[in-house]
């Protein structure tokens, strides 16, 4: 879906705005197209033509809830500013609402890229930290590593496998990924 | 949900052959649940009151098509047996009709047991595995570790980030574990 600026994007926080007031207000079971329609001022057929249904427009509003609006804080070293990363991570994903969103963004089309986009926001908050590693020349893993050594176990455990998603489980991933980093050089 | 034998089983089956058959003749968006009962000669009430709605059927379905039917393939050691189960899970799952078994299961009740049944299919699985190494007395890693490092990953990718889950893929993590394991002991 592109996104461009103007009047498009211009009905996009509209239309999202008018979900989240009325999730709160109303509960997530009473939203309807119509309902979000005349509360964002656009007509239902704009909402059907370009979201198609409820669960897909549920779906690209809970991406956009995931969307981080602030760089991974900075520790300078890696091992503190991964650790302090996933422990973020884990504390909103794993709490009801952040369960909720990834529960919504799995929801929309199956061939759809709004699961793809959770992954891209983890992938680039993590390539911010990678980047300050490197600027500093100390060593570190690839993102794709970090993805299936530190993301992958946290978001299998929210969905799969609930139960023992704690900070000190996030940072023992990241000590686990470096140790073995560490060793293989 | 408990599901003793007798009538309520012989329930089961026939709701979840019914359910199987017209998703196979119909497509799963023709589906209802009058129709799945009349098939499975069953009252469209018995239904409701015992999986509450279609998406809570189609989500036990889903996790009962997901269960092994047989043990993990026997190769004589550790790296081989793994390596062979991690194949054929990315395989089966990665697979269009795995896609929409995984998807299919995480839509069942937030608070239901459906998703964390697929996984402890998969930890039965790696508990065979697991046990036969100790059995010939080789040193393997605990089960939640083989969840985090070769069942989460894959998991993840096919869930968030589609591409590159070849059999290669699945053989690597397998690989990266065993090595990690030995240089840790």
């Amino acid at each position: 879906m592109v996104r461009p600026g103007g009047r498009s994007a211009r009905v996009q926080e509209a239309v999202h705005t008018a979900v989240r007031e009325l999730q709160a207000e109303l509960g997530r079971a009473e939203l309807t197209i119509p309902l979000v329609a005349a509360r964002a001022g656009v007509t239902p057929s704009t909402i059907y033509r370009r979201w198609g249904d409820l669960q897909e427009l549920l779906s690209d509003v809970a991406v956009e809830n995931l969307r981080p609006d602030t760089p991974p804080r900075a520790h300078g070293n890696l091992a503190a500013d991964l650790r302090s990363w996933a422990e973020q991570f884990i504390e909103e994903m794993a709490s009801p609402v952040g369960r909720a969103y990834i529960r919504d963004a799995l929801l929309g089309a199956p061939d759809g890229d709004n699961a793809a986009r959770c992954s891209a926001y983890a992938a680039e908050q993590i390539g911010v930290v990678l980047a300050r590693a490197a600027e500093r020349g100390e060593g570190a893993p690839g993102v794709e590593l970090v993805l299936d050594r530190v993301v992958a176990p946290m978001m299998y455990r929210i969905l799969f496998r609930p139960g023992g998603l704690t900070a000190d489980y996030a940072r023992g991933l990241v000590d686990d990924l470096l140790d073995d980093s560490a060793a293989g050089r």
